[in-house]
């Protein structure tokens, strides 16, 4: 890497986020160094509460569209959603190279092939200590641990100076598949001179340390010793390869059969079996429908669905909807998750349905955070010795907490950058500074469309679902401008008609009169016809009902 | 009361939950001896995710309207939302004499008095160890502690026996107002047997004790201590007198003025004041408007919002709409509150809003629960002994882990009752059993209407706000049937109309070919002409698009 360590003067290293930095998701930066470009990440975000009837929300590339020439390729730090998520919009507008570890490109081709993609995108697998060279700039994977096997965290080497970026990860000494995070190769980064540290924030106001997944494991054990004689269904993340060889381990141990239930956990699990990054005893995994020739207590399932996902094989369980798992009291229910913020209400229902159908469910202590808190923070930093900190992955609260981290650390505050989307900061070893902003924002996809659905889109459903819709028809003449027809007037979603006849009859009167008040006056302008309407009817409602429906007055031209 | 104790055989007590067991809120509970009902609480509940535009939620009143000739009162445990929140739309319905203590009923008042209810419902004040009798039933109130001054239990006592309903309580040997919780009068009823015990399951989950609310008042002393030199905001909840009026007391050590700012604050303060429930140092409480005139280090603004409400004074400060506080850099943000499960985002929300705005932002130990935790509800059950347990006020999981306690204190499984809302216990010392149901439910209110939105009109409201509408319009001729104008496509929620001309214009020619399908084979049944629309449009959109918009076909007759 020594001849991109030669300083060309005057050039600097532009890093632009374009995501991730005031959400939990969307994660995506950008790395420019003079004609290159290299991009971090391509992560979705799930929708907003007010984001009604999307799907997911993924960063606008605009910036990227623009200097398309220049991008030379994607370099993914792990195989999560708000990591990876993005990948089949994005790269259907900028068609690069992909560089992934191992089981990341796995997750990654899946998702591919379901879009039809597999044929059109450039992929390189990457392994741990492996560095490739995407035109100004070396990207050097590195290993770490996180809730999902193969993560990695990147060294961005330029011209200008090296840039750590930690991706998601946790300090795990024992983890279950593979090494421990490459703590010595962050020092001699360190030792060498790093110019930035780009670390994960997620957990950065909790104290202490995340313990090793492994833990989880011996909580199993003693979890099954002690539910010898019921069926033990476990709900955990689809991803967790980790967790689910613990749980397969554990039930391998206590005689147990496991399937496993739940599309997108099938999906991977095949997945990292077919990468050899889970090992599992012969005759342990057997098909659902194979699990019920086995005694209860001789069965474990493992299940999506531990967030409360309303579509997911836990949820549809508790539902009694489920087609071939009925849940009564032989059974324990275990969630080796926590729920994420905004969660929390479906979970609790879910777990209220598990209870009143008479089965004992495990809420505590099955599961650890796969992020780093203050004190793995604190030895990163100190190992990688950065002169600028740029707190990434999280709300601003998270950001926050880690760069009084940081300062806590001895990095002055000017050399701490809490950036938003879209910021470009510039810099190298004489200083850093914000330069300029780049278009960024929210892509809202539903359905097929992406970004056809705005803020005006939004504010409609929004005030649909609030109090619904009445619509008045009316009919007019194309020479005379007289009335033929109507008004008629139809509502959805705003009161029971067949109990609101009186309602809607006196709203019919007012029609009328605000539209034979226009028309006696000779007002035949159909903008000032439906605004008369509209005003007329809209007070009528307010008055009578408090409610403020969408009414929408149509005129049709006989 | 001794009169009332002569059994006589055959009549057994009915208890009848009308709401609040499978919910926080809707807290209503109907204790029936032969001619006698006697109400306990009248709650509302907020609406659930899927209730979209709906204000809150009521229980349904239909069994007592049905017996209204046996009700002879509403007797309330204490003035929070969920146990009150009913009163004035129950009232209208069955308008009986309602029993509280003084703070609640100054709450219950101000209530009315909104509700232009006020001269038409009658209302008795009850003190402490005050018995009133309904009929065959005699109510007790007996002091506890809660989150909110004057919160009762009650002793009903029937010629069946004795049932105590500890209303919401915790035990808090130190409160900040009036008296520690009587256990005294809690023994003394245990001596002389107690039917059954209903107690409050909220916290049931939670080992150990709840602090005493005192704790928080040294927390905001040493809090006060380290932030002496900004402004200080505390959000807490609006009904928290005692909160308050410790915030009060910190600030007046610290020589600061305080000002309250958010409606319902104002409103239970002044209530609160009239009543001597608090006491306030004199030229301590100001107005918002003069709290200017001192120097930032000497204002405290105790303000409502806590929960993350959009429309609360906390919410509008922390998105810069608030007419008269602007947050920045000086100022330091107290929570005194937790997240009620579900407003965990919204929260956030504002905390990152007030940190990104560079204010101080204190999240944790300023607050207590008001409810009991696993130690003090085994001192209840221990101080009554009753005969019969029933779990009351929580989602099932409360309710099963109170039951778990109860038995591990030696109460029969049998004798442990998880009802249903609707359950109609019987029981006398002989035995107890669910011998039937009564209608219930939770009814929606919105706007003025009370129960006219239901299913149909929500099933709408999910469906419009998924995807938005899609609506047809055409004009037929009464006599040939012919098509004379339209059809015309307007859509809200759907698509942005500007950038889809395709998609609509597509969508026309869908519907023509439809429409002149049916009309050249002669088919005029206006249901069968909606229908061919309907299907033909939804096929297409659905291929185009994978949405669902609700799509409404309007024929007119000209």
């Amino acid at each position: 890497m020594g001849k991109k360590l030669n300083r060309r003067i005057g050039s600097k290293l532009k890093i632009i986020p374009l995501g991730g930095l005031e959400q939990i998701g969307l994660n995506m930066t950008a790395f420019e160094y003079e004609d290159s470009i290299v991009v971090v990440d391509c992560g979705l975000s799930f929708p907003a509460d007010d984001m009604l009837g999307i799907d997911l929300v993924i960063p606008d590339t605009t910036y990227l569209e623009n200097h398309i020439e220049k991008v030379k390729g994607i370099a993914i730090t792990h195989g999560h959603e708000d990591h990876i998520g993005a990948l089949p919009y994005v790269l259907r507008k900028i068609n690069v190279p992909i560089y992934a570890t191992r089981l990341t490109m796995g997750i990654i081709e899946n998702k591919l092939k379901e879009h039809e993609m597999l044929q059109t995108v450039e992929r390189h697998v990457v392994r741990f200590g492996q560095t490739v060279s995407l035109g100004d700039i070396d990207v050097e994977y590195i290993k770490t641990n996180h809730s999902i096997v193969d993560a990695a965290a990147l060294a961005i080497h330029t011209p200008a100076g090296v840039v750590v970026h930690t991706g998601d990860f946790k300090v795990d000494y024992t983890p279950v598949y593979g090494d421990a995070i490459d703590l010595q190769r962050f020092a001699e980064l360190g030792k060498e001179g790093v110019l930035a540290l780009m670390c994960d924030s997620t957990n950065a106001e909790r104290p202490g340390y995340t313990p090793s997944e492994r833990t989880v494991g011996r909580t199993f054990d003693s979890l099954f010793q002690e539910h010898k004689n019921t069926r033990i269904l476990v709900a955990t993340f689809a991803s967790n390869v980790d967790r689910v060889q613990q749980i397969i381990n554990t039930a391998y141990k206590f005689g147990r059969k496991v399937a496993v239930e739940g599309r997108s956990m099938v999906n991977i699990i095949e997945t990292a079996i077919n990468l050899d990054c889970i090992h599992i005893p012969e005759n342990t995994l057997v098909d659902l429908d194979q699990l019920k020739n086995y005694p209860d207590e001789q069965q474990v399932i493992i299940t999506t669905g531990s967030q409360g996902e309303s579509m997911a094989a836990l949820s549809r369980m508790a539902n009694s909807v489920h087609r071939k798992i009925t849940i009564g009291p032989g059974d324990t229910v275990i969630f080796s998750s926590h729920p994420i913020p905004g969660n929390e209400k479906p979970v609790t229902k879910i777990i209220n349905e598990l209870l009143s159908k008479g089965a004992d469910v495990i809420f505590q202590d099955a599961h650890v955070s796969g992020h780093a808190c203050e004190e793995e923070i604190k030895l990163i930093y100190t190992l990688v010795n950065p002169q600028y900190a740029i707190p990434v992955h999280g709300e601003y609260k998270h950001l926050k907490a880690q760069a009084k981290i940081a300062a806590s650390l001895g990095i002055e505050k000017d050399n701490i950058f809490l950036l938003s989307s879209g910021d470009v900061l510039e810099l190298d070893q004489d200083g850093a500074e914000v330069s300029g902003k780049v278009p960024v924002g929210a892509i809202l996809v539903d359905g097929l469309g992406v970004g056809d659905v705005g803020n005006v889109v939004l504010r409609d459903r929004q005030h649909l679902a609030e109090d619904g819709i009445v619509i008045v028809v009316m009919s007019l003449e194309r020479a005379s401008g007289e009335l033929v027809a109507g008004p008629d007037i139809v509502s959805r979603g705003f009161v029971y008609v067949r109990e609101s006849d009186e309602l809607l009859e006196e709203a019919h009167a007012v029609v009328d009169q605000a539209l034979g008040a226009c028309l006696e006056r000779g007002i035949t302008d159909w903008g000032k016809l439906k605004g008369a309407v509209k005003d007329s009817l809209s007070d009528y409602i307010w008055r009578k009902t408090k409610r403020r429906p969408m009414i929408l007055p149509i005129i049709m031209e006989v």
